[in-house]
């Protein structure tokens, strides 16, 4: 199969050798013409590793909506809604779109799916589906073992999207009936992996942490209802899963962001070093409008939010979150 | 409070420690002459720590008992019947047991709880309370932020619990009613860090971890269904937030002792190397028994055994987790 990749990050990039190693062809296209020279010179834009001759890359959207119709979005979620609005303007066959970046929309709070439906004209979109779950692009480019899900509202095409990404080798993919539950759990565990970090940054160990992801499942099984997904769906591959592998990693941008502010690096200065996007800082922004819209306590999300925000000092912001009085474990 | 803690290993020795600084007086009980030695000369027996001069401890298992009538159990679970049915033969008054340990005893699958009720003379004891959650001892000592939970099925000893361990610096105890969800959820999440350690030693990365720990989660919840707990417990710091805490990290003695394992070290080495018991390997054996009896799906335990008791190799146990046909995510 020829399949598009809109984008060329280090995870686009990444799945463009995974489809190579399961036998499809790819083009990888990306706005910036030196990752584009980078993968066609057959390095990785972001890792130390060599990539297969035959993941190539382009500038040109033409170029890479002829290629094929099925799109892998691999965009930060700020951008995706100007690059499908351009993708709209060429699109001239009815076409499948597959999300593998996680966020929400922190003015709409709309998630992808819903983003490609108002973008998308209708004849064109055969299909969307949302492929997430734990996965650092770091391990899956070296063919380390990973699981994914993949989801649809159309199970059929999520099936398809599981057979061309799943290999024996290393990468498998579940399938999932919840889209929504699958694409807020992606977007959400990002700000509590900024939380955890922040922890980190201030000194707090793995007893901490570890309180942090629980309680955070907790504040992201809030959002998944409140969305229409399911709770389980939170607790699976793309809620905890997730979670774990981005909440306590330094191969994580959210987790290491949240680590800076916790060192007292201002926000402003995080992001002028940080070329990729740190998609967390977003959602909890997202998350802060989500829970005064909806009347619903994240208590973890507003300290984050109080300390991005509103120059709240980390520690006083923990203190407070630490002296609200939790009697008994809720959920 | 004057409050006798059974076991100078290194969680009882670090709890002694909090005690003291929440202002209660402790006396710590061990049988080896050389950690009674050891903390009575200020150093904590397994960490370069400074213990305060108050944290005593003394080979004189009378001498404990006098003290007080508040008994921390920090015993491993294969000596934790012994140590009762000798305790019960010098108890004179009403009091009060608070487990600390995690496990579960493999021939009869019975809970701490239970071994005390079968042990204690019903006249002699007032309550039993379970404390656990995320909690390396290693951070504990140095006083880094650590949640517990308290639990019991006497609500206002659960309470009281809660209360002398708590402190404004460090620790907090929440209370749970959920005791049975609570003992389980600690002994089971052992088995799984083993498992997790064995992918590490295998060379699979933080990926696979995180899909181990996902999976790992549906096994606890079986389990501390089928043993009479709520699934939400498992889903708690007890349960969830526990497991993260022993399943990926070297302070964990299951952790690393399945590290060894996945690199092809014989367990029989790995034993003779370890000072500490490694309860995780024996809650294998027990839950394995118990998947039998209850008939339970439980493949990840099942497959542990295979490769600790039955010469599987690790890789080919993962294989065949792996290529169990699990179509789409089920709880």
């Amino acid at each position: 199969m020829n399949i598009s990749i809109i984008g060329g990050g280090a995870w686009g990039t990444t799945l463009g050798q995974t489809l190579h190693d399961n036998g499809h062809r790819v083009l990888i296209y990306d706005i910036n013409p030196k990752a584009v020279e980078k993968i066609n010179n057959h390095f990785h834009p972001f890792f130390d590793t060599i990539l297969p001759d035959e993941v190539v890359a382009t500038t040109s959207l033409k170029e890479v909506i002829d290629f094929s119709n099925y799109f892998i979005l691999s965009v930060p979620t700020k951008a995706v809604r100007s690059v499908l609005k351009e993708i709209n303007e060429v699109l001239n066959k009815p076409s499948v779109f597959i999300n593998v970046s996680k966020g929400i929309e922190p003015q709409t709070l709309k998630r992808v799916s819903e983003i490609v439906e108002e973008e998308i004209d209708k004849k064109n979109l055969e299909g969307f589906v949302v492929l997430t779950g734990p996965s650092h692009a770091e391990e899956v480019i070296l063919r380390k073992l990973t699981l994914l899900v993949s989801s649809s509202k159309d199970q059929k095409l999520s099936e398809q999207i599981q057979l061309i990404f799943s290999n024996e080798q290393y990468l498998r993919v579940y399938t999932s009936n919840d889209l929504i539950g699958c694409e807020v759990g992606g977007a959400v565990k990002n700000a509590i992996a900024v939380i955890s970090g922040a922890c980190t940054g201030l000194g707090l160990g793995e007893n901490a942490r570890a309180a942090v992801i629980t309680r955070g499942i907790i504040e992201i099984i809030r959002v998944v209802e409140i969305m229409g997904g399911k709770k389980e769906t939170a607790y699976g591959l793309t809620g905890i899963g997730d979670l774990i592998v981005t909440a306590s990693s330094e191969n994580s941008r959210n987790f290491t962001a949240g680590k800076k502010i916790g060192q007292g690096i201002p926000v402003d200065q995080i992001y002028a070093e940080q070329k990729q996007t740190i998609e967390g800082i977003r959602t909890i922004e997202a998350m802060y409008h989500l829970a005064k819209e909806y009347n619903v306590e994240l208590p973890m999300i507003n300290a984050a939010y109080d300390i991005i925000f509103n120059d709240l000092p980390v520690k006083e912001a923990l203190q407070n979150l630490l002296s609200r009085d939790l009697k008994s474990e809720d959920f």
